[in-house]
Parts: C-alpha cells; sequence; structure tokens
C-alpha cells in the first residue's frame, strides 16, 4: 500500500474513533472517507450500534456491504456526527472547497444536518485561501445551463462544463451538471460563495464556510488536529 | 367567454403589442400568457418576425403549434422582451410572486436573461405586500425534502410539500419538488428571499424581487400600466 493511503487509513480510523454508541453518523464520499467508513463497519463489528447517512450511492453501497444499518431524513433529521473529505481545507477557519468528486449537493445537505462536522484529509489539501490548487464546482441547472454558465464564466478566470469519461456532461445524483470555476487564491470566500448562489440557475457551491468543527489531517509525522481558529 | 377571460385576452394583446420585428421573446406560462401567446401568433402571422424562448413544456407546445420559432440558450442568451404572469404583484416596486403554476425555476432564468420583463394579471393579483393572497413556493431538491422541510416550516406559518392530482409529491420539470410556504404579508420580501435560498436544499424561491420592467394589469375598466415606483 503506497503511503498516503497508509495514512488515509490512519485519519479515517482516528474519525471512527470519535464514533460513540447510538449516534447518527454521516458517511461522507472519496477515498479518505472510504477509509473511514471501512474503520467504522469493523466497530460496528466489533458492538458498536449506530445509523448512517450516507452522501453518495457509493458510499451506501459500501456502508451497506459492510452491515451498517442505513437511514434518511424521513425518520432522522439530526446527525450526530458527519466525516467527510475535503478537496481544499483553509488551516485558519477549516473553511473548505468539496464537490470535486460530484457528490457536493448531497454532501452538503447531510453536513448541514450534522451537529458535528469532521474533516479527513491528508496535509496536501491545507491552503492559506480557497482557490489556490483545485476549482470551485458549481451546482447548476440543466435548463439554461448555457446561460448560468456564461454568468460564471464573467467572473472567474475559468469556467468549465464537466464532462464525463464519455464526453458527455457529467450529471449529478439530483440532475444537474457541474461547472468548475478557477478563480486566483480567494481573499472572501463567503462573499464569493453568496455571489454565486445569487446567479438564477445556481443550485449549490462546493464551498463549505464555516461548517467544519474539527478537521484530522494527515502528514508524513503522523495525523495532526486542526480546530477553526 | 367570461368577463375575466375577456379582460386576460385583452392584456396579453396589449403585451404582444409590444413586441416588435426581430426580437428574441420569452413565453411565459399560465392562463394569461397563453392569451398573449395567442396574440403573438397571431401577429407572426401578419408578418412578424421573432424567436421565442418558452419556460414551459405547455408554452413551447402552444407557440410551435402556432408556428413560432422556439431557441434555446445555446444560440441565444440575450431576450429582448419576455412576457408573464404572476401570482402576486406589489403596486409600489412591482415585487412578484410566482410559480404556483410550477414552472418558477425556468420563468426566473428566462427572466433573468430579458433586458425587459412585463408582467400581464387581472387586477385579482395586486397586493400592498406579499404573501397576503397566495402561499410562496420554494423549489427544493428531492434529497434531504423532508430536513428542508423542516426547516422552511420552522421560518414560516405554514410549509406544505405540493402534491399531484394523484396524490404524489409534485416533480417540477427540474426534477425537484415544491414546499408552498404561507407567511403573514410579508415586510422585506428581498430579505426572506435572501434567507430562505441560504437554506441547503433550496434550489430557489417564487419571489421576484426588482425584476420587473411593466405591470399591464386588467380591471372592469380596462388596462392599467404600472411602473415600478
Amino acid at each position: 500500500m503506497p503511503d498516503r493511503d497508509v495514512l488515509k487509513r490512519e485519519v479515517g480510523a482516528q474519525a471512527a474513533a470519535l464514533v460513540e454508541d447510538g449516534m447518527v453518523v454521516g458517511l461522507g464520499t472519496g477515498s479518505t472517507a472510504a477509509f473511514f467508513i471501512e474503520s467504522l463497519i469493523a466497530r460496528a463489528r466489533q458492538g458498536l450500534n449506530i445509523v448512517c447517512i450516507p452522501t453518495s450511492e457509493r458510499s451506501a453501497a459500501q456502508a451497506a456491504a459492510g452491515g451498517l444499518a442505513l437511514v434518511g431524513f424521513d425518520t432522522h433529521q439530526v446527525i450526530d456526527l458527519c466525516v467527510d473529505g475535503a478537496d481544499e481545507i483553509t488551516t485558519s477557519g477549516l473553511d473548505l472547497v468539496k464537490g470535486l468528486g460530484g457528490a457536493l449537493l448531497r454532501e452538503k445537505i447531510v453536513a448541514s444536518a450534522a451537529k458535528k462536522l469532521v474533516i479527513i484529509a491528508d496535509h496536501e489539501k491545507l491552503v492559506d485561501r480557497l482557490g489556490t490548487t483545485c476549482p470551485i464546482p458549481v451546482e447548476v441547472t440543466k435548463f439554461g445551463w448555457e446561460l448560468t454558465h456564461a454568468r460564471l464564466a464573467a467572473l472567474a478566470r475559468a469556467a468549465r462544463l464537466r464532462v464525463g469519461t464519455d464526453g458527455a456532461p457529467y450529471v449529478t445524483d439530483g440532475g444537474n451538471v457541474i461547472v468548475d470555476c478557477r478563480f486566483d487564491p480567494i481573499a472572501d470566500a463567503a462573499a464569493l460563495d453568496r455571489q454565486l448562489r445569487d446567479i438564477v440557475g445556481v443550485v449549490e457551491t462546493g464551498f463549505f464556510i464555516g461548517m467544519a468543527a474539527m478537521a484530522l489531517v494527515a502528514d508524513r509525522d503522523g495525523v495532526r488536529q486542526y480546530m477553526p481558529q
């Protein structure tokens, strides 16, 4: 196993150790979140009694295969702890960019229901300012996407409709498309988030501002814990 | 034909008279907009040369059956004139509630692309404050709708998931559901609009604030023209 996966497994395990008996747990999506789910399955087999709300079909399938009990918002509207990855994390405020994997809307809905959102990542995701290393995914309604894309392109350094491996526009679980917007490192992500969401046709952005309560970040020396400053 | 339809036909015809040769025209949805489209078809048969972007499948079908040329945002991203109905109109600012018919997202995207939005209605739609006579439709993602509904219910006097004639949840063209939210007459619709849109899972609201340039309103004495004050 490459070093990086060893580290991801370690943060996944540390996050799983935060889960307590009786909790409603939000399951993130992505390679690091998959290690968290793996550890959670192991703990459940040792007797931990929890129910889970997944953020994607992929995480739902992994959890179900491992025997975790899945529930929905029809019966559970408060999540005790949600653990998810991120594409960028600011060390100061734990503001995030998420959604390169395409599950941003579900991830944001689940995170918004969580009493506590814990982010797990490796140290390459840490940035001073959002927008430094990755584009900001913006989920956009199919109808009129050309118009919305043009408006995003007027704000961003570059705005590109995401396409799948087949060359066709990538369609989210919610039936929308995604425009990946590149900015220079962003001075005020909250203001930009609002500006983007004010565009008619924008369903949601990949900014998660002020939502994370803790980040567990792996580097070569081990796992470091960050709290919003 | 009942009196009310005579009046709706008259405002529809007056709005169609605003259309000029060469324009890109946005076609609204609803019973009054249908009369506008009817008049527009008649003018096109007399030689008016226009292209149209419809806000619903229903308006598209009516326009196409009448021989109007339909285009999309792939080729036309600016609309010269959009004509649509409304469920409530403030006499002071021409702020609107729309979407009882279910096409609010498309109507808002088309309206947002229009240089000029003209509202046609009968005088029963005029109010001092929005929320007086009708609920505010809020378009919500299917995933997590129970959570979003609970958050809307905490803000509104009543929040009800819209159901179709078959008793199943009404699903919009965009694949979302609608929660109709009743408020007491609303003092600051722009602030409430923002508050609602800040809820994760809310795609769009039925508020159209500061978008209309003119309203043509029919009463028993004829058609009166309103401009934002």
